[in-house]
């Protein structure tokens, strides 16, 4: 390592190139120095032998990202079992989740369902009703498709305010992975749906096969559409919190009706009502009164670093902002940021184009000048819908919802890099 | 369930409909009937509460899937340390690998590297040789791409006949995930390129932090086009195994050049001609010279399932033929499959369009009429280029190299729908 005693700071200048001109240049602090013992001694890792590749038959991430994990929150619900855990965002870049750290929601806690146990039954208005192994639906044509999939209730404890600090607890209900499996059109076609009659009006009753049974009503329209019994997420078999062997996908529409353990499939003259779809999952309003199928989660974004658990911890200089973004609607087309609360917007860099019903990635990078900020993010969708402000939504909604918060999210960042939970109008 | 009395087997019409006409209908065999137990009696999975959203803060397979793990082959090395072992891609479907069961090949075993201890030093014949902390990385700006990456010896004990059964084994030593990371452009810009020259004939050397000192020379073309420092791989941080916190990604190129626990850059007049790239990673030819150079990965595909770990049970009817096919110069346009060892040929359903140096999932939605089959697939990428038979590849070869075996390869699947490695000619 010859160049060792030629090492300074960097001199940003290629990337200042593509910063914002008229933020102020600053240089990177943290940067090692020539007499760095990291760089001019031999190191314990680079002097022996590591593992082996007969170590970890089934890997697991290394220790030092121990606090990468799901978690929940006590005072949430009475106790764990019916209750939820959290997607750590504000850890993770890209778009993909890894299952092992996708948020879950049970009402009766994750069951043990072997495969060769495993049946879905499609009865109701259907010419043959059927049942099908594992094995069979191996035998169907099958589909790939990445999709989110975001409770209903993420974020939904930000209505009467600023509540939890942290990406994690106000956002991370959702999950995004690349899914295998039948469409349910396939399945529904198998059984013949011409004892239904005219399809416009019917509809699909989805259950679990868990204790509580958690059933929704499907419009055919979205059944024949785009749901997909899947197997697989991200390459493998789902894992057992997240349905295995077969869960139900509802691109773009609320997790509760992505059933787990999906057992059944009824095709109905009229939608179920059931518990999950009249005292649970509706909106009550301003007005006291409630609204139901509201299905499809209206586009919506956040800000996962800077933020509350991930503070910026390197000083003014060069400073990349990033998020999330996504539409229950379609692709997402942009995402802005303001840095002061909304008063002002840059548009960030979508690190892909939106792709329909899966989370967008974006970034902005900028220079930050090592003054408060008020970080907000603010997302669109093809149909031309725009992410609303707090103060708008509550306009319409009151602030009596648990449900389909889909408000813009505040992070006041203090000049220590320090991040909270705040709300600006 | 008051539909359970009318079960009877699938009629298959609608499946059949899509299924090519000319081949014989069956009726789907293992469909559960009316009085199955699994159906009509109350589960045990149904009556009771199952775990908790506090059990696996960070959670792995179900124990039903514990043989869907990475495998080592003992005969194939000296020991575990300098070693491989395999994914298990008979098993996944999609296109993501996850990490946990993603290969592994290292040169003197996988080491533990603190983020706050990692240095990534660019130097040489750059205007300022730099020293990046990790952190320092996090603030350039950032990309996200699905990219695979295979060891060149993949399918390389194939090269003198058909040895190893299952596609795991000879076709497992690659994986496919989406990175994030800065590209290494970017960070050459950084270090100031002028020092350089011209450009056109210089190269990058990389080298890992590890005992072994991997290190690979690349082409300055490659090192500015699409090269990219990454430190996530479906969206959280790299694992150990991996080359946490930060390995290189070569689009396209052989898994050796993949620098994992990037520690250097150097930009040098010429090649360093490196161990790495001299007596290993070059291909003997029938003659007994020796060809290097050989960074791109030709385009390749392999049948998943059926194969020798993943046997037809189901017998004769519907059969769902899947594999994956990618291609180091850029995407997959088509894979054609055949059953009669490469006389007749069917194109198969690519999951989605082909994407640049990234799996493609192809599906072959077919009915098999319980006979013999010689199952090979073909991939063809968007240069035009056909992936050539054993007999072709050997022609031009011979059977000394190890690396860069992309023959097509050939499973013998018998009546009973167990499936063996052979060579057909």
């Amino acid at each position: 390592m010859s160049e060792s005693s030629g090492i300074k700071a960097p001199s940003r200048r290629a990337f200042l190139k593509a910063a914002a001109a008229s933020v102020p240049v600053a240089a990177v602090a943290g940067t090692a120095h020539a007499d760095d013992p990291l760089i001019t001694e031999v190191q314990e890792w680079a002097s022996g032998l590591g593992a082996g590749v007969d170590e970890t038959p089934y890997g697991l991430p290394i220790q030092y990202e121990g606090d990468v994990i799901r978690r929940t929150v006590e005072w949430l619900t009475a106790d764990q079992i019916s209750s939820i855990n959290f997607t750590p965002i504000h850890a993770l870049d890209g778009t993909i989740t890894p299952q092992g750290c996708a948020f879950e929601r049970h009402h009766s806690g994750a069951i043990e369902l072997k495969k060769e146990d495993y049946r879905l039954m499609i009865n109701g208005l259907v010419d043959q009703p059927l049942v099908f192994t594992y094995e069979d639906l191996e035998r169907f044509p099958r589909e790939n498709h990445v999709y989110f999939c975001e409770c209903a209730a993420n974020t939904g404890m930000e209505w009467a305010g600023a509540q939890l600090n942290g990406a994690q607890y106000t956002h991370g209900m959702i999950h995004n992975m690349e899914y295998t499996g039948v469409s349910l059109r396939t399945l529904l076609e198998e059984a013949g749906l011409d004892a239904a009659g005219d399809l416009k009006d019917k509809w699909v009753y989805v259950e679990g096969a868990d204790a509580s049974s958690n059933g929704r009503s499907i419009p055919m329209e979205k059944a024949l559409d785009d749901c997909l019994v899947a197997f697989k997420a991200n390459g493998e078999a789902l894992r057992m919190e997240h349905g295995y062997p077969v869960r139900l996908c509802v691109p773009g529409w609320e997790g509760n009706m992505w059933v787990k353990w999906l057992r059944r499939i009824e095709v109905t003259e009229a939608a179920v009502e059931s518990r999950e779809e009249t005292s649970k999952y509706t909106d009550t309003l301003a007005d006291g009164t409630s609204r139901k199928w509201t299905w499809e989660m209206d586009a919506k974004s956040i800000i996962t670093s800077p933020s509350p658990q991930m503070p910026i911890k390197h000083g003014k200089g060069p400073l990349v902002i990033t998020g999330l973004a996504w539409s229950g609607r379609g692709a997402i087309t942009r995402v802005d940021v303001s840095k002061d609360g909304g008063k002002t917007w840059e548009t960030a860099r979508l690190a892909k184009p939106g792709e329909k019903m899966a989370l967008s990635r974006f970034y902005l990078d900028t220079t930050w000048d090592g003054e408060e900020m008020f970080l907000q993010a603010r997302a669109m969708d093809e149909t031309g819908y725009v992410q609303p402000t707090k103060d708008e939504l509550r306009e319409v909604r009151g602030e009596n919802s648990i449900y389909h918060n889909n408000s813009i999210q505040t992070w006041w960042v203090q000049p220590n890099g320090e991040a909270d939970n705040v709300e600006v109008s």
